[in-house]
């Protein structure tokens, strides 16, 4: 199950020459301990940890938000059951901690991820039933707070750990908050690319976020943006956005009042700030300063 | 959920001055700090991490197995949701491993417990689907080996993480093998209690574990035993218990068949071989080998 998870195997075990994902995680920890002038294998415990937190957190997002599909095949609870993947990405999880249990200059860091992670997808599951207007509104603060923790906690792992492990731990904490911004600017364009991105190519259905009241950055710009369009968007998210017709007004809605530039504009300041922090922490990094730069102008 | 996970609070958050767990693990921690001559309170972040860890698998293992209930209240999916208590699961998971994030000494035995524990939980699993005869079935060597990770992973991180803690951290993987043998001890009894304790007592519904095909220690050593009762036992667990009339039954078998006893024996020897490890390392921890003692005693 580990194996179909790493996308490594088939549902029946056979080698699978398919679609695995990008290890955009061990990768920003290999480049981080090159940047600090270590081999890049001296990251390879972190590195390893990172993915399969990551392969953890998908494993149980996809029973959590009962998504069916995930990489082009059945995601892993539809495959064998939610028992059985539940426990597998449990197992993921303690493979990850125990790989890193020797490296004490590392292992707090995944710790430390570990707690904003989760933290950040309960908060991103409290935000679906919280209001879009009011006293119970999710703000950008609210928002960003969430995005640091859900998407940037692993990737401050990732570039903290590489560093550490690269023999340069006094940069760790400044790596950490790197990543944590890299992480919400990297939010920000997965929710500009759930409302203006090809399904075909994000392979997640069309207005899927917006019909699940999902609270994303555009939307929320947008209403506090103000002005006609984002009245009229008020109105339409309060009533619901029951079809696709209804999303793509919305989408329309959301760009009108702004909030796809103001995204874009967030997006920006987040990668220049991550960007600015290791420039400072690691001034010749090119590969990990490109690698940053093209997770954040993925779309324009 | 999390305070509610550990019986702190109802379901709606208010204070509960209800029935929390027995605090085992974090009490064997502690003591085992006091018996290498520490004051309790050293190993506090183990005792925390150890309890944490144990709420976290409770959790779980209540969603895996669609228990509804859990110490007289709803279970945590019951109360709050699937997806919600996976994830405070997770939450419970993380905050265990950070706890002990900055102990170096203590943390590996943690890491080392989640991953015994997840291999013990999944062989445990894979039995109910496995044969009671033939080339497929589950032995006694495979059930000890199980319950030595499900059961006995986080006794041995609770001693070994106590005597690190406490200062003593080259006793740490001796006291780990003896929290494993106290481990599986606890868990055939916990067996015993399944077939002949009294459910008012155990809380469990009488007979579950024979009409789920859960491959239990004294099931297993009557089969092994051979006879005419084993046969008749064999012939039973083929056709499949499908009543509390057939379960009772089945556990007369067991008994005549010895299963009782050998289950008894085999407790004792486990309980005995931790004993003698923690005699060795900390002669002087009476309260600490009375603890075990009567985990092991309490069903005759």
């Amino acid at each position: 199950m580990a194996a179909f998870a790493m996308g490594w195997s088939d549902v029946d075990g056979r080698p699978a020459g398919g679609e695995g994902g990008k290890s955009l995680r061990p990768t920003i920890a290999m480049l981080s301990a090159e940047a600090v002038g270590a081999p890049a294998e001296s990251a390879l415990p972190g590195a390893v940890a990172v993915e399969l937190v990551h392969a953890f957190s998908l494993v149980h997002d996809d029973i959590i938000d009962n998504d069916e599909r995930r990489r082009h095949r059945e995601a892993l609870w539809k495959a064998y059951g939610v028992g059985p993947a539940l426990l597998a990405g449990d197992g993921l999880l303690a493979l990850a901690v125990n790989r890193l249990a020797g490296h004490p200059e590392a292992a707090p860091y995944l710790a430390q991820a570990l707690v904003g992670l989760v933290e950040g997808q309960m908060a991103d599951m409290a935000f679906e039933s919280r209001p879009w207007h009011g006293a119970g509104r999710v703000t950008v603060e609210e928002y960003t707070e969430m995005a640091a923790g859900k998407t940037g906690a692993l990737l401050g792992a990732s570039a903290a750990t590489g560093v550490a492990l690269g023999g340069a731990p006094e940069l760790g904490d400044r790596m950490w908050s790197a990543g944590r911004d890299l992480g919400v600017a990297f939010q920000i364009v997965d929710d500009m690319l759930g409302i203006w991105g090809d399904p075909h190519v994000t392979g997640k259905p069309v207005y899927s976020d917006l019909m699940r009241d999902k609270k994303t950055l555009p939307v929320l710009a947008a209403l506090e943006a103000g002005g006609p369009a984002a009245r009229e968007l008020s109105g339409i998210l309060r009533a619901g956005v029951g079809d696709e017709h209804s999303a793509r007004h919305a989408a329309e809605l959301v760009e009108a009042a702004g909030g796809r530039s103001a995204a874009r504009a967030a997006a920006d300041l987040h990668l220049r700030r991550a960007l600015d922090v290791i420039d400072a922490c690691v001034p010749d990094a090119a590969e990990l300063r490109a690698l940053c730069d093209s997770l954040v102008n993925r779309v324009t």
